[in-house]
């Protein structure tokens, strides 16, 4: 099968479906397409359009072409399809909780995706502090954060949210990301479970390949003029 | 266990998450919760501080006071409780597709669901004829509707998303009820598709709860002064 992502060092959704399958030896193939989706005349639009009606990625493409996208569906696809690997946690309370924080990333955590985009390469210690002076709700958004890892963490025991890594750790791969790239302070529970993200070989291996890339999306880049 | 939800009437989430279970006949008490967030007094705050981490309805509450909270997961929950049922199709793409459906509805149709909040004992003609004139994004969202639906029903056979009632058709049971209330035109396939979801008796079930309410709630009224 093959799994279609965006850029490694801008694209968030793409990243936890890379390392989700990447952290449990799932073979596939990847296929890179530059995200933009600004030109009309891109790659992005003839080769996105013929693969997902959705036009987002990451989208999993089987040899017959059977897509299965959006991130979360991925991940229940190969967790229904590998029932060996306990890409959710095998306790079921746990596993009701790991799908509680996977289902509240989905859909939250607006203000810190929106105002601190992902950009693997770039460091904005200056653009963190100011927004963390002036930004209330992204001061909620990592409250609820550190609070709702805490928890996990102390059910758990560790070093991931549900001992060993999990899907829900992958979902949260690409916060461990935005804490760090725009030094947003966080508790030392928090900070111990972040840099165990950004160690994870499946992350470090994704953060290589996002280093090589050396593009520039202006879209993607409220921050920088160029690279 | 318990459904904890907001006002029938207007909240869409729960509305998924209480069509599911009546749909499925999983047993369970209803606790409603009038969505007054705006008063930091009312019973809202109280109560949901208690339960849930994330403030927000739908939570699935257990004997023990363990809270599975987001419509998504609730859902996975269930269907892992209830291998019984088939909560999701029972052939594994179709499963897939269903979750992908539902994982998209998610996360997005953000217009449909900012500019067409769920309103069940309203009916907005004007409004909606307005919104169609004028928003092409929203167009955009029920265009793209009509083609997921139009895809699974033409696959399936019908009556509904994947044959029988299945998750994916608790997902989209508030957006027929937006379409309907708000008279956006579709296509006969998914006009058929919205009579058949507003006809299933748990559906039925929870507009005629809806019904009795007779709140009124300004903050989530764009068109209504009072009742
Ligand atoms: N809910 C989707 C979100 C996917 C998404 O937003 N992907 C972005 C790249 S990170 C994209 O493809 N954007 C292109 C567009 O929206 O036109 C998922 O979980 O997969
Ligand atoms: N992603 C959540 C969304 C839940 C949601 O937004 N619920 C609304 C009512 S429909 C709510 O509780 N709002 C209160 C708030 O956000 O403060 C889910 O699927 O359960």
């Amino acid at each position: 099968m093959k799994l279609y992502i965006g850029n490694k060092n801008y694209s968030s959704w793409s990243m936890r479906a890379g390392v989700l399958l990447a952290a449990f030896g799932i073979p596939f193939d990847e296929v890179k397409l530059r995200l933009d989706y600004g030109n009309p005349a891109s790659d992005w639009h003839r080769v996105i359009a013929a693969i997902t009606p959705t036009k987002q990625v990451p989208v999993l493409v089987e040899d017959d072409g059977f897509a299965v996208w959006d991130t979360l569906a991925i991940t229940e696809f190969v967790a229904d399809r590998h029932p060996e690997l306990p890409i959710w946690p095998r306790d079921a309370k746990a596993r009701a909780r790991a799908r509680s924080l996977c289902a509240e990333m989905h859909a939250g955590f607006t203000r810190l995706r929106t105002v601190c985009p992902m950009n693997i390469e770039a460091f904005f210690p200056e653009v963190g502090a100011k927004l963390w002076a002036e930004d209330e709700v992204l001061r909620a958004n990592v409250a609820r954060l550190e609070a709702a890892w805490a928890d996990a963490l102390q059910a758990s025991g560790g070093p991931f949210l549900f001992g060993a890594f999990s899907a829900a750790d992958a979902f949260f791969a690409p916060v461990a990301i935005r804490l760090s790239r725009y030094g947003l302070p966080v508790s030392d529970t928090a900070a111990a479970y972040r840099d165990a993200l950004l160690a994870h070989p499946a992350v470090e291996d994704w953060i290589a390949d996002a280093l090589r890339e050396q593009d520039f999306l202006a879209h993607t880049e409220p921050y920088r003029q160029s690279r």
